[in-house]
């Protein structure tokens, strides 16, 4: 493996920049910073104490931390300005930006496209650490006219900031993301949307189910619309092979309503509900659990609580006695009152002793 | 108010009879019991202690808990037994077994449909609880035939369990599950299912949004098929236009895509992705927050911790020493690692001052 690189410059200083500056930092390497906005600048300055500008003596690696409209640019600029450097980048979709830099005919033997996958909650040089990226999936995605070299010498530096390197292609990148987050953030919006026609008491017979399916609705519709359009064909190609799946459950669903299907007809559109259904709970199983382990199978104890300030605390530490680790915690909301369920997800196997130790403590333990 | 019916039946003692019959008693009912299960009958009798059988002496209230395709049967039975008795059932579907009683030529005048929104985790009667439908919404569908009498005693029934009474018509409660339940399960499964054909470290390159948006993905594939099945007309209704909003987002991003579309066309395009994205924040904020209420404005500490028994009952416990409530709690995973962040969701004004406490205590406040 190559040694962490031991000169970075770090071109953009906001969070990720900034964090990918504290992290180097920490391991050693001598980190430079540079930013048109003089005001993150300064603000990654007052976090690394690194000097500012473009520094004359050739960094090994740059990492360009710009917002995803301007990146190519600055990762063609930087090519040219430090001939001998290993480009990387951290913008969220990959084949765009990818072909733009083809198309500026820079070298791409020295690029190396990363996307680290953290960092989302907030924003600026202030909020940035030195560990936003541990144990993250930090995703590289190096062309055939990478030069291996220069991949290693990215994935020492994703490494130095304790991320796990994920190698994908561009395009494969690009359709993974499409299928994990930016089409689940269409179909939040959309059935959340469709919330908006309905009265309030149809939309009150709802469970922690709707609450689930339309977090992500309330998220930033320009940021989303600019991510969405920079993977648009990959999220169209998604949204394509999802709609046709929803319509052939619809079509099926219909025959079940009509009053004159064949009890063969009615028979094969049952099947193909409860299909789709089994499916479903293949594709769940694949879904990274904690740590981003295979899902282990868990189970929720649902315990009743009072909704005031340091029940949570009592009932955690009994939890935490009983030597048991918390794979999941969901609140359950109720009406209008002051009690509430707190859903603990653990190991299965660990589920019956835990709930035993709740109930003995005088937890009142639902089920 | 109508009084409490003083004698109520239970046709059917799983989880949700048996509940009933224990909320009931807790108020003084003289609650009697009828299954043709002979262990949930006798399941439900070690709980209550109350007869089993046909009671010789009419009840004021029957309440029907027995599965949603033998339900309308049962109602018609009880109605024809006892020609005085007020019949409520309790299936998650209404408009199809008011049907179904239309056509068994049923006195609808006694029958009045419900839906209680509660104890989905587990069934039996050894699951039963007194306090399953506290503070949770319980929806009854009378028809312009419902005698407002016999309404009346079963608001009462409903509001002795302590449950909220939500009236509206059978038609309306159907799409509005078919809107808040049923299509968000499909929504997930379909999701979920397309993650089946993909390579597991493309899976990988997820958070916690594609968690949320495939966790009911995991339901048991008969009873779901049984329930869309039920509802088959307004899910499909709901589902059409999902579809037809879907297909409106892939045809917007089809133009982003490629590379001939007129600039107004790119314009008009990623308008139409910002008005979906923007018509999902006003839904969402109407979804229902922790008690019902309309959504408050919450914001998420997120706070790194060790991943080991104990961790978070310490966390929670400064939480509780600080006066402040939590809203929500989230454990946000890592990858292969001994670290996590729990994401504390707090009342927006509240969360300047929880998080100056926690680091004022020692823990690590992302941001």
């Amino acid at each position: 493996m190559a040694a962490t690189p031991q000169r970075v410059l770090v071109v953009g200083t906001g969070l990720i920049g900034t964090s990918v500056a504290l992290a180097l930092q920490r391991v050693g390497t001598d980190v430079s910073l540079q930013d048109t906005q003089v005001d993150a600048l300064a603000g990654a300055q007052r976090r690394t104490r690194a000097p500012a500008g473009w520094p004359a003596q050739q960094p090994d690696v740059v990492v360009v931390a710009v917002p995803p409209a301007a990146s190519a640019g600055v990762v063609a600029d930087v090519l040219g300005r430090y001939p001998g450097a290993t480009v990387t980048d951290v913008t969220s979709v990959k084949a765009g930006p990818l072909r733009r830099l083809a198309e500026l005919d820079a070298d791409l033997s020295r690029v190396v496209g990363g996307h680290p996958l953290a960092g989302r909650e907030v924003s600026g040089p202030a909020a940035a650490r030195d560990d936003l990226f541990a144990d993250r999936p930090w995703v590289l995605t190096p062309t055939p006219a990478t030069d291996p070299h220069r991949l290693a010498a990215v994935v020492a530096l994703v490494t130095a900031c304790r991320a796990v390197p994920v190698t994908m292609s561009a395009a494969d990148h690009d359709r993974a993301v499409a299928l994990t987050s930016h089409v689940p953030q269409l179909l939040a919006s959309v059935l959340a949307g469709r919330l908006t026609a309905a009265a309030d008491d149809q939309v009150a017979v709802s469970g922690q189910g709707l609450r689930d399916a339309t977090r992500v609705a309330a998220s930033d519709p320009a940021l989303w619309s600019e991510i969405l359009s920079a993977n648009a064909a990959p999220v169209a190609e998604v949204l394509d092979a999802v709609v046709a799946d929803l319509d052939a459950v619809a079509a099926a669903l219909r025959v079940l309503a009509s009053t004159d299907a064949s009890p063969a007809a009615a028979t094969a559109a049952a099947d193909a509900v409860q299909a789709v259904l089994r499916r479903g709970n293949d594709g769940h199983a694949k879904v990274p659990g904690k740590h981003g382990d295979a899902a282990v199978p868990l189970a929720a104890i649902p315990v009743v609580v009072a909704d005031s300030p340091g029940e949570l605390g009592r009932l955690f530490a009994v939890v935490g006695e009983a030597g048991v680790n918390l794979e999941d915690v969901r609140i359950e909301h109720a009406l209008g009152r002051a009690t509430g369920v707190v859903e603990l997800s653990v190991r299965a196997d660990a589920a019956a002793a835990l709930a035993a130790v709740l109930v003995a403590r005088g937890w009142s333990v639902r089920g």
